[in-house]
């Protein structure tokens, strides 16, 4: 069993690492606060007697050597980036575990065939730089890296100036490792698990995702002066696509979201007809031909408000993945572990998307996901027990064991 | 007649102060770039002869003396500062049509009877601090001055601390101006003079306002991974409140309007539910039990959707003035002025809110407007010709001429 208490203990240090302001964290990708983070991470890793690479996307890998010069790494890997009101736990537990891991194996002396290597994917999140999992992304060939680095934020800076500016641009190519196996802890972020009273999901799928920018185009005017029928309220627009969207979700129920995320109005001063409005939906779906349909929905649903206020609307895709079938050997073993452990387990499928469902196109990925207190998350009240990421860690701790050959 | 080439260079030579993205002006209150057309015009009213008054709240008067030492001054005013993508003549043709009066005395050596005032009434915008027309509100005695200082901006900043920075909080108690009659010349902001083909707007009355800061709290939670029936959408309850301001807006027809400008979504993240949004309310309307029939409808409405959405839900009244009706006797003068001097002419209702809506409950007062190319306003494209300011400040003239007693 890995010790619970160092691995609670360090994911209170990590915390204090861009702290938000309701006990949560504000630690978005790129910014002093994720260089701090990183910086604090890597030191434990070497304290560990672990090698650290970085590659040119700023992802971090702990290499702890196995025993079999010619053996694949086995990676163990999440996110310590946050959302701007975001938890101590997204993402930081699945790295921190996997810190752990290579803390127990150490303590108990035990040498696997395969190296271990801890891996800290950059932006994640997505909150900062769409679309979320960019780094990863990259790792898989789904991004170039030209893409990533153009990125911008919503004050147009750069991601690959901002990687550059914090000091995490390595020097590995990104995506030049093989990889054994990758495994990811994450917490759940849904109520699921608390629900049905299980320690540990066991996720075999992952939900779809697509990110879709609208931007409506209409004409700023004075709200007092314009009379009603002269408007062109982008808007009111955005009022209209938010209610369809939320609609479209529900009528797809139940393996379908959706919501609108960020919205940004232009000018956005109390006695002006908005004359522009961009703003992101959010859609995901387990089922490809759902999402793919909600899709098609949500564009025409905008059109249609766009063209009934005439307003212009443009739609860009931000962020996409389809969904994702977890590797079945991995899940076993995963089950397996949990199983052997004596927790109480359930196969579930992953509501947010996670650096393992783009890793899983590159390598046999498996992912374990711990409950959260309410099902909350991206909220800085998240909150989870310290038993339930012990038992996360444990079933991770066997599953990586028995995977990278004792 | 005044002298129209003057009159527009002196408006193109102030719409350099805080220039716009495309080709208007971001000149908003208290800002350096405030700072800089306030010293542009105290220049240009000091090489006119005039002395320059400033009170506590920045409000600018600048003061042409009167043959007679017991007569009241006649005051004519408006505003220099612009919303965020403002126009280069809302506002600022009002001051400097004003101005262009009082060269015109000064170049016909007309003495009057009456002082002649210009005056610059700080943040009739209200786009930076809300409300509208703050200080001409504290002149009339509608706001204490102390609840102008404290209003903030989106920064925090407080108005009093803005003031002072800017070096404009001059030595003067605030309303204790008594005053013959106060004019205000002020472009239409609607499209009503222009379709019309009608060269002076006679305004018999203004609109009245409410607005309105609604603040819905739900739960920041995570897109993905939280079911549509656990979800607190605060992002979901400002677009259905949004569109049932557009639905009450338009079952008040043809009295009324109204519109959501600002929206603030917080954690205004792609992949988090909104749990929180501050977005502002502007309904108008010329009839006083419509526009409280409205603001009543709104409240409801907004407590409803909060409601079935299982939000909190609080409203606060940021800007309020009711329905004005000028003053008859002035409208008279205004009206005989556009006539003599041949212009074609009708009288209007103000569709937006103006210094001299105060100022009417503290002085007789009037305003006369010109017509603006589309009705477009708070727009950078806000466009008049030279001869229609022409015709409007020489309307202002003749009016102040016989009001101030040649
Ligand atoms: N786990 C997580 O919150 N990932 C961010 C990408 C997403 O929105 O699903
Ligand atoms: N004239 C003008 O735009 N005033 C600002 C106050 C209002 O919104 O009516």
């Amino acid at each position: 069993r890995i010790d619970s208490a160092r691995l609670w203990d360090s994911l209170m240090e990590m915390a204090k690492a861009g702290p938000g302001v309701a006990g949560g964290n504000n630690r978005q990708t790129l910014t002093d606060a994720d260089a701090e983070g990183r910086a604090l991470f890597r030191d434990w890793c070497q304290a560990a007697g672990c090698t650290m690479g970085v590659d040119t996307m700023g992802n971090m890998f702990a290499t702890r050597p196995g025993t079999d010069p010619d053996a694949l790494p086995v990676y163990i890997g999440s996110h310590l980036d946050t959302q701007p009101t975001g938890g101590k736990f997204d993402g930081v537990l699945g790295v921190l575990a996997g810190l752990e891991v290579i803390r127990s194996m150490n303590d108990l002396g035990i040498r696997t065939r395969h190296p271990v290597v801890v891996t800290n994917w950059t932006n994640e999140e997505g909150a900062r730089f769409a679309p979320a999992m960019l780094a990863s992304g990259v790792f898989a060939g789904v991004h170039t890296q030209d893409y990533a680095y153009a990125r911008t934020d919503l004050d147009g800076k750069r991601f690959g100036d901002e990687l550059a500016r914090i000091g995490w641009v390595g020097d590995e190519t990104v995506g030049a490792r093989r990889m054994h196996a990758m495994f990811e802890l994450h917490i759940e972020q849904g109520p699921i698990l608390e629900a049905e009273g299980r320690d540990i999901g066991v996720v075999t799928h992952g939900q779809g995702l697509w990110w879709l920018e609208i931007t409506l185009t209409g004409k700023d005017a004075h709200t007092g002066s314009t009379p009603m029928k002269m408007r062109v309220n982008a808007g009111l627009g955005m009022a209209r696509i938010t209610e369809r969207v939320h609609q479209i979700a529900m009528s797809h129920q139940p393996d379908a979201v959706g919501a609108v995320g960020q919205v940004n109005v232009f000018p956005n001063s109390r006695n002006v007809i908005p004359g522009k409005v961009v703003f992101t939906v959010d859609i995901r779906s387990p089922d490809q031909a759902k999402l793919d349909a909600m899709r098609a929905e949500v564009e025409r649903a905008a059109h249609a408000v766009a063209a009934e206020l005439g307003l212009g609307c443009e739609i860009e895709a931000v962020g996409h993945f389809d969904p994702v079938t977890f590797d079945p050997g991995l899940v076993t073993v995963v089950r397996a572990a949990a199983e052997r452990l004596g927790f109480s387990h359930m196969d579930i499928v992953s509501g947010a998307g996670h650096d393992a469902c783009w890793i899983n196109r590159v390598a046999p990925t498996v992912m374990i996901m711990c409950p959260c207190k309410d099902g909350l998350s991206h909220n800085e009240a998240e909150d989870i027990l310290p038993q339930w990421a012990a038992a996360g860690t444990d079933v991770l701790f066997h599953a990586v064991l028995e995977t990278a050959q004792v």
